[in-house]
């Protein structure tokens, strides 16, 4: 890996994790590599340098590595988007489908200001579920979501064309094919 | 707040949480205020500038948003101690006792090249039980641990004085007494 290595190619691919038939795009080993790391926060911070961001909202686990990066450059604060339970303080909760049953992302009911410039982070992109659930929790806490920023997008599971669709830009780093 | 507002006055006490009894110190206000976190991520790094640190090994999940800052700021890399079943690789794994049952953390056993200088954070030392059971896994893995870092210490836990006694420095920014 160079200075001029791009981030996909940090990216290892684990198949059949968490189970057979999915090829799972690992960003461990881009978060591990110090060049890797630097070039990710780089481009996922590049098209807001002059936005104004108030908040870095990021979803457990992953968003809140890249996500508490993201706001330390932006000059921003940080907001976790939690598991049901996770929180210690009043919360507000969205459920959304997974594969099979649902899932529940949470947020502290005091966590934004209303009016709050506030970009949504993951590393990864799928079907859009969780990131969907989270821009619902920001809106009902009053934020100005200003976008949303992932590492990977999985562009055959169409997660970009709705969050497009819910009105927010998006910004991708790379792509793999396959689900 | 202000920019002379120490990191301690951030952070906020939820009674009862999780169970009875417990006074929760809840870093999500800190990390939500942009001068509370640049503040908490400065005097994290402060020890660490002329240090030589490879990489930030952070403790799931709160040690993310802080550790993925860090390695940014040090131009390292960080790794993440995870909670089982998370890594989609190979992993090494370490059980540690809770106040009742046990609990087990996981890093990629490919994850730290031998020698790599690594330091360990999370937000918050009590008993010391996670981070102790994190630096097993960072020596096993052949790191050079040069120190631990954390937020908030609980001294009447005696969390400090367990990884002290495993002859690793360690660096905390605050102290709340009670459980």
């Amino acid at each position: 890996m160079t200075d001029a290595t791009p981030v996909r190619d940090y990216i290892r691919t684990i198949p059949d994790f968490p189970h057979a038939g999915i090829m799972f795009r690992d960003v461990t080993t881009l978060f591990a590599d110090p060049q890797g790391l630097r070039r990710c926060i780089d481009e996922l911070v590049a098209p807001y340098r002059d936005a104004d961001i108030d908040m870095i909202a990021g979803i457990e686990a992953r968003g809140f590595v890249i996500g508490g990066a993201m706001a330390d450059r932006l000059g921003a604060g940080f907001l976790p988007i939690r598991k049901a339970g996770k929180l210690p303080g009043r919360t507000i909760s969205e459920d959304y489908a997974l594969e099979y049953g649902q899932a529940t992302v949470e947020v502290h009911d005091d966590a934004i200001a209303p009016g709050a410039r506030v970009l949504l982070v993951d590393d990864l992109l799928a079907t859009g579920g969780t990131a969907a659930a989270g821009l619902k929790l920001l809106s009902r806490l009053g934020a100005q979501v200003m976008g949303c920023a992932f590492v990977v997008d999985l562009p055959e599971l169409g997660g970009r064309r709705i969050l497009e669709d819910l009105g927010h830009p998006v910004h991708i780093l790379c792509e793999f094919a396959g689900a």
